[in-house]
């Protein structure tokens, strides 16, 4: 079959799912179910760790992969440490790494990312980054023991798309490890394009609990994301400058010529 | 249920398909298969009207409707001639317009597709008449009396896929009657792309009888097609300028502030 | 030198001009000055062709060619008649031919302006027709006897730039006379743009006359088409998918090796 | 006057070039002269340091300001003693600093990349860092003391354009050192493009050194960073979705009534 893996775990879904910004639970777990997604990120500031009605208690986690995220660190430290309290708290060493270095964009700030991930891989993490476009970033990150590297298509929660294709499509020639495509696509032909492209899989969260019907719009994203692998799988057609006939020069002449 | 009607028959799928440029024939059938639709189309031309071994018995007609098309014409006169031509030959009224202007693009003539869109719906023809990006062209179709309008999305054949999207968005705000986008989609980002800004359905042939796998590629755009419908259902996010945070900034300070 | 000739007529300057929309006649005038331009279009409905203070005695007519435009016609008989009425009142047999079909986007109705064409080159006016992007009107308008092709690039007005540029491109491979673009451009990397990919000359009007300087950016756009000149004839570089060291790979060792 | 300031030197020409690539030392000549550039990049590989016939003869540095570069580092520590040996050739503090991180690409390694302009910062260089569109990337490189920072636009000596615009602007808005685009501009329409985004400056090599007639494109290209300036300085008109007319809607009636 054509599953993905990550870290010796197989994934059939290649979409991720985000927890964040939905009107309520309940539209929440209904988006999570149609989605088809097996793996879910949830910010560690947004567990209440210690306390009663965590959005933990919200998921079934023997359906769903728990993938904390680190969302609000601006420095490698800051990261390692909620890495460490989220592995406490929910027996995961999995971890979304983020390490933010401008507030604006949200963007990431590669150095630090690179950093933390050592220091985490040390530690016998399983570091999933949340990265820029920067080719040689992606690199860095992929010798510092990464088990994917998550770029984004555009600025978190801005749905702007994947203008920068041509740097989504540099780092999946360049890496070994899954390259799942995260932040900013806004529809499901944004998450065909970056599967077209030949990433392993997205992580859509805004896209989905922004739209005007959160659960229609996560299973919108399940099949876009499956119609982008399928097609990458079977192969596209070449692209020509000039107009191609799809139907024979020859044939019955009765028709035109008469 | 959501389907999409045309001079009264109803579709569950919204993906048409071509016959052209398959390598043979049990591809094209299982293409057709896999892909679910509910229509295809097959150039006059092609059909051995008087013959054997014709295409027309190669498609399971009782599963598919058939959508003869005029392709090969240059002339209101030729096209006109060739549906009459199909209409005795297959039974139904129903035709795919096609006018050629250029032959090196395949550029539909508008002027004249008007015109033999006038005498084929005086002649109760369905006309679904293949046309350019020109918003005013497109009206003049609809107001001569066609069931559809089927702008390019690029040139016949080429995969380029839909670079002027702003022109078929302007299209499907103004008309009425569906809007089937038509030629040069390659991929099924491509195809979710046209539905999510509102298109009804799309035609492919190239992109599938030329992919690596043609009836896997013709899966892929079943739910590239149904990714973008549902989408365009489920309303999209909005695009914002900056990033927006997926997690709450309010949370768990222990874990940033430590 | 790279002059270029319309109707036998030659100009140094392929920028041409809009007088529509400025916030006072000071500032056309001094827009039009630093501009270059030797072309200039006045709207039919805008000459008050009886009374006094008219746009025409704004104008130094010994320095610019009047080029009247028939903007507000939706019919070619509409179109038609102003022209004849600005040939009355300003001697000159030019026209810039506009007949639109559709008033949200003043998107041109082709059709109309083919048959508006035949007319007028019939009784001796020279013919620059405003277009679309559809190449086979642009064909049929060549036939008709235009003197110049005058494709948009993109609504009038809304400076969204050349966003189908591959069509442009189709029409400047295919006609043979001048291609001027028209419509739509917002910045001077707009008309360079066009320039490059051939287009013998472009006419601006809300750019210049609704930037936040208006003769400055008259100077630019002046600046602009000429870049864009120069570099077409001048020969592109050709694009490739990966890097291309400026510098020799060879060279002095001492450095990098030591 | 609208001068670049950049570590205290004002230039008036906002186009820098290289040397490389150029078929003879002749056609260079007149490139850079015709291009009215100030200031020029010559890699310190390529300049033969103890020799006689170096290119550094071949230039005029009564004219143009010289800028080494250390093309063909891949180490901070290469590139750091690249500008020491040209220092020490030519006397120049200023150096353009490039460490590549992957050769297919020429990407630069950002996080190398701020470690050498530390670096040479405290030798008292004058440093214009090559980096990438990462928008920390750059906050870092000037934090560490840059002059300026250069993101590319597309891979070197690729002519792409600037497919990632959104990011150039990005760093324009949040950078206060002035931003030199640089890498992979094509045609004058991507610089003149750049400056309209508010870049400081772009540096151009390959555009010019292979186009067909290179001093006729450095002219070319001199004249797009004008208009584009200028442009940027002028303030662009909005951008509107649907048309705005650019003749009055009042007017003579009679024509148009009629």
């Amino acid at each position: 079959e054509d599953e993905l893996e990550i870290a010796g775990v197989r994934f059939s879904s290649r979409l991720f799912l985000g927890t964040g910004k939905y009107e309520d639970m309940e539209t929440m777990r209904e988006a999570l179910e149609r989605s088809g997604t097996e793996m879910v990120t949830v910010a560690v500031r947004y567990m209440d760790l210690s306390g009663e009605r965590s959005i933990l208690q919200e998921l079934d986690l023997s359906r769903y992969r728990l993938l904390p995220n680190t969302a609000g660190a601006t420095t490698a430290e800051q990261a390692v440490k909620m890495a460490r309290l989220a592995r406490e708290a929910t027996g995961t060493n999995w971890v979304k790494l983020e390490v933010i270095g401008d507030q604006k964009t949200l963007w990431p700030d590669t150095g630090a990312t690179v950093e933390a991930t050592k220091e985490l891989v040390a530690e016998d993490f399983v570091v999933l980054p949340y990265t820029s476009t920067d080719l040689v970033a992606a690199i860095r990150l992929e010798e510092a023991g990464a088990a994917t590297v998550m770029p984004l298509a555009s600025p978190i929660g801005s749905g702007q798309g994947m203008p920068d294709w041509a740097s989504i499509s540099r780092i999946v020639e360049r890496i070994t490890v899954p390259v799942v495509v995260d932040a900013g696509l806004g529809v499901p032909s944004d998450a065909a394009f970056a599967m077209e492209l030949g990433a392993d899989a997205v992580l859509v969260n805004t896209a989905i609990a922004r739209a005007g019907n959160p659960p229609q719009m996560a299973e919108a994203m399940k099949l876009g994301v499956r119609a982008g692998r399928l097609a990458y799988l079977a192969g596209r057609m070449p692209v020509s400058r000039y107009a191609v006939p799809s139907s024979p020069t020859r044939g019955v002449p009765a028709a035109s010529e008469s």
